[in-house]
């Protein structure tokens, strides 16, 4: 059995990073997406396994420190970080699996397993980011959009580490996943993802 | 002015190679095949400057010499290679170019150009491999045939060197040129080739 594709995608606050890759769950029934676990608490409407599995510090510790975790970061107070269990059982039964997740911990990735495939979605330019940004809402106070766009230009320094950028336009959220399932099927064609071909030709 | 693609494509006699890429042409305008140039005498039907380029062997030494091929393998008494000018010229409009080159020049482009894509095409299997070799014409000696699929192994041999591997499979020849066309755009959203995009995007 062919192992399946770890594709990690990152995408500063504005990308549009979410409502891309929900468009790319539903046109590729291949993939298997993450659920993160995390500390924080449970807001209206989130469901345990579903939008993240729900879990208290003691229980994260525990599992960081039995290697549980195959990243985690702590942000604000809580941690974040993505079961590994559930990764790799899906991986050699040869599914694609898609880790949602920040810049610290898509380099973690990168060297635990270097035939992780690093995309990040970006918006197509610094105009566009900052309309979405102070298009969200009308009562964002300046200083919270103001840090959102230094958050998003530090992510998006970071991009030299990635493997592929993958720009979502405006109106553009079926293009930009299409992107990504292109990318993921010219990867499975890597040769250094065919070691079973070149086993088994003179077989 | 974005760049274009350097694309190489190697395969073993019985690959399936010239069907594949006839097709991907046909299928996709946008790339430029490169026209080699040799020294050995046209055969019956072929185009001066649509098949090869045909040159003298003083002629084709003199471009080596001035630094005007891009890579040159001699083969059975004759130099094949190809014209640098023409390449550059394609690549700094923007379009893709296809090399169907053997392996000793795909290994001289590697080095040359470090962001050429290297991709080989390949039969589904030794067995296929040597149906097609033996289906070719009923009197071709045996003797031709081994050393044919001797040949192809070497070849093959060389696979790890290679970026992708697309399996040609009887009656597959559209599937292999889409995945070639696949790779290709896959290739244009590489960090790598994004320079422009992340030097504009703070501007």
């Amino acid at each position: 059995m062919k192992k399946g594709i770890l594709i990690v995608i990152s995408g500063p606050s504005g990308s549009g990073k979410g409502t891309v890759i929900k468009r790319l769950m539903e046109l590729d029934r291949s993939f298997v997406y993450s659920v993160s676990a995390t500390t924080r608490a449970p807001r209206e409407g989130e469901k345990n396994g579903v939008n993240y599995y729900f879990i208290d510090k003691d229980d994260f510790r525990r599992r960081i420190d039995a290697d549980m975790m195959l990243e985690y970061a702590e942000y604000c107070g809580n941690y974040y970080g993505t079961p590994k269990k559930e990764v790799n059982e899906n991986l050699a039964k040869g599914r694609s699996v898609i880790l949602e997740i920040e810049v610290a911990g898509a380099m973690q990735i990168k060297k635990k397993c270097p035939d992780a495939v690093l995309l990040m979605i970006t918006p197509p330019d610094y105009a566009t980011l900052e309309a979405r940004l102070r298009g969200r809402g009308d009562n964002v106070p300046e200083e919270v959009i103001r840090k959102r766009l230094d958050t998003a230009k530090v992510e998006l320094s970071h991009l030299s580490e990635y493997d592929y950028v993958v720009v979502n336009g405006d109106n553009m959220v079926d293009t930009a996943a299409h992107d990504i399932i292109g990318v993921v099927e010219a990867e499975k064609l890597r040769v250094a993802r065919q070691s079973e071909y070149t086993e088994n030709f003179f077989a």
